[in-house]
């Protein structure tokens, strides 16, 4: 998982802190074990391709087209497998389990970083580039189904403060143009490190999940937006008040959040604009971006969500009178093969014991990535706008 | 261009006639003439990316690190260019002057063809891949401004005809959510073969063209809506009645156009749902489709356009008193380089005599490729609804 990795590779030296570290990979080599043999096409591929399949045990096979190449290669969960040539000129080669959910991944062929030509392509590791899906128990819940849809919105708007036309993607629920009197909260959703304001659609399935939960009465409707949090700037400042941590630097799209995007949101869409019907989450850098910009702005988000970018201790909030009257929901995830989320679920407990609605959650089985992602939303949809 | 190659493959042999044929490439070994050293970043690429690069004469310098590869080419217009290592073990080369636009393009390492990591991904040749952007002396059209946008949305429904899930793109313009009491006509509006519902939106810039269009005042504004209209099945049924031409068979996509998707957009959208309000237009195979549905029902659309994908002759019209009085405006295009147009130019000028108000526009020095398609839809969209 790319993004991962790029998070691992610069948090951890940052920080100090394992919060946001993946628990090593203990196979580092290929397994000598036999693949059980009921591969099939992910649905992730291109229409029609019959590669890259998966198995029951979430294993990868690719196969390459490549007839006069010397060597091909699957790079996927941090681990090079080496293909093998078949006598079609075609390499085949098969990684080891996966986690249920979306994994980045990229094909090498004689030292070139490619993307497979097999598979659709997602923007992550600051690129486009190939994903796989491996079938989870838990899909249901963003399972393309007859059911009401809602809509995933290109916008394009511009943005003042940085003086560009800039893109944002808004998902609007089903009753948005059924209801038409009807008026909307709206959450702010962000993406990770190298990422962008498609992921959500795209990998993430924002738009089936809320449709499903929505389609089962299992979640107030709301909108979600997305917007491109960009590459952290880093702060050669002080460190943070408490810990040894340079901060990053999000203040340029703190300024295109607040003064640019939710002014345009609030005058383009059918929104309740105001506090108490605003709420922000976020992945990763994008759970960093939504602590740092939710605790200090109380009066525009009432909800907030940390996916996988650590927690909020008592002692980050310096009013807590003021926090306990202005936010409504706290909530924190971790996948369970994330290292941070014994702190976090600390944190959680400590809010809860001070009065606030602070919820934790931890995906079964999953590190740094989509799948621990996707059920956060799932499980942090239904706290949204319950007053 | 690779959609142009598929087509130029199939339809003269089912045909006979040179209707959609290319202009033969009159370049077809590696020019020997020094490039222009004007080259920049393409606007196709990737965030960050600083290849493919395009320079003045609309040449395109593609690099790739593939450090341990024996062979590296560019496969750009229907030529395969050869690219050399570099000191770095990067492999760049320099392609003969590509037309204006867009054109679709691959990279080919030791024999495995792939898209090139650099660029933006777009579908064609039933597959996403590498597109690269020539810029245009006529690009002002479809470029992004600060002008007051609307929203191209993505958009799943239930298709009874055909049981299952599909997805369209609606494009909905700036006024349809400021003033939300009004109404507006659709343009369904469809693809080529090997593309889908998401070439006129992406390489297509059809939202972009009608914001621009819309804020300069020169269109009504309207809606379009975009589908998938599948790869033909071939009839292996009679001859048409005017040539020795099987048919291409459609049926399953006119099913799913007449009684799934017409009849939801004008359920979840504001619509003015009736003929007079409603258009069909297409590029080449969707071109071909709007000729034989809108043909074939009369009742259902008003205004035809035809882009890339032949004409309408007089002797296809069996009662010219109900089409004078139903069809508003029937519009054909070709691409300059493209053979066809002066068989569709005789047909758009009897038209004319026949009393129908029929238009017939050729995009300069163009073939059978998205510039062509683009200036077709710009020429298009000021035509319609005018009544």
């Amino acid at each position: 998982m790319k993004t991962a990795i790029l998070c691992l590779a610069l948090l951890p030296a940052l920080s100090g802190e394992p919060a946001l570290a993946q628990t090593p990979q203990t196979t580092n080599a290929v397994s000598q074990s036999e693949p059980k043999e009921d591969f099939a096409p992910a649905t992730s591929n291109q229409q029609g391709k019959q590669y890259p399949q998966v198995n029951s045990e979430g294993r990868v096979r690719a196969r390459i087209v490549a007839p006069k190449a010397q060597s091909v290669a699957l790079d996927i969960g941090g681990i090079k497998y080496p293909l093998i040539k078949s006598e079609d000129g075609a390499w085949v080669g098969v990684s080891n389990p996966q986690d249920e959910g979306f994994h980045y991944y990229q094909i090498i062929i004689n030292g070139a970083q490619i993307p497979d030509p097999n598979s659709l392509y997602f923007y992550g590791a600051s690129r486009w580039g190939s994903g796989v899906e491996i079938p989870a128990k838990d899909q249901d819940f963003y399972t393309l189904k007859n059911v009401p849809h809602g809509q995933l919105r290109e916008v394009f708007y511009f943005s003042k403060s940085s003086n560009t036309n800039r893109r944002c993607f808004v998902y609007t629920p089903p009753d948005y143009d059924t209801d038409t009197g009807k008026r909307f909260p709206v959450l702010y959703l962000q993406h990770g490190m190298g990422e962008n304001e498609t992921g959500w659609g795209n990998q993430g399935h924002a738009a089936l999940i809320m449709d499903n939960l929505i389609a089962a009465g299992k979640t107030k409707s709301f909108i979600i937006v997305m917007e491109n949090g960009g590459s952290p700037r880093l702060n050669g400042g002080p460190a943070s008040p408490h810990g040894g941590r340079p901060s990053f630097d999000f203040s340029a799209f703190e300024k295109v959040l607040l003064e640019d995007l939710i002014p345009f949101i609030d005058s383009t869409f059918r929104t309740v604009a105001d506090q108490p019907h605003r709420a922000m989450a976020g992945l990763s850098m994008g759970g960093m971006q939504t602590r740092m910009i939710a605790l200090a702005h109380l009066d525009k988000f009432s909800h907030i969500g940390i996916f996988s970018g650590g927690s909020i201790a008592t002692n980050d909030i310096s009013d807590m009178a003021a926090f306990k009257q202005n936010i409504k929901v706290v909530f924190c995830s971790f996948g369970s093969r994330e290292r941070g989320s014994t702190s976090a679920k600390a944190n959680a407990n400590a809010l809860k014991e001070a009065g606030i609605n602070s919820y934790y959650y931890e995906s079964p089985l999953t590190a740094h990535e989509w799948q621990s992602w996707r059920r956060s939303l799932y499980q942090f949809a239904p706290l949204l706008f319950q007053d």
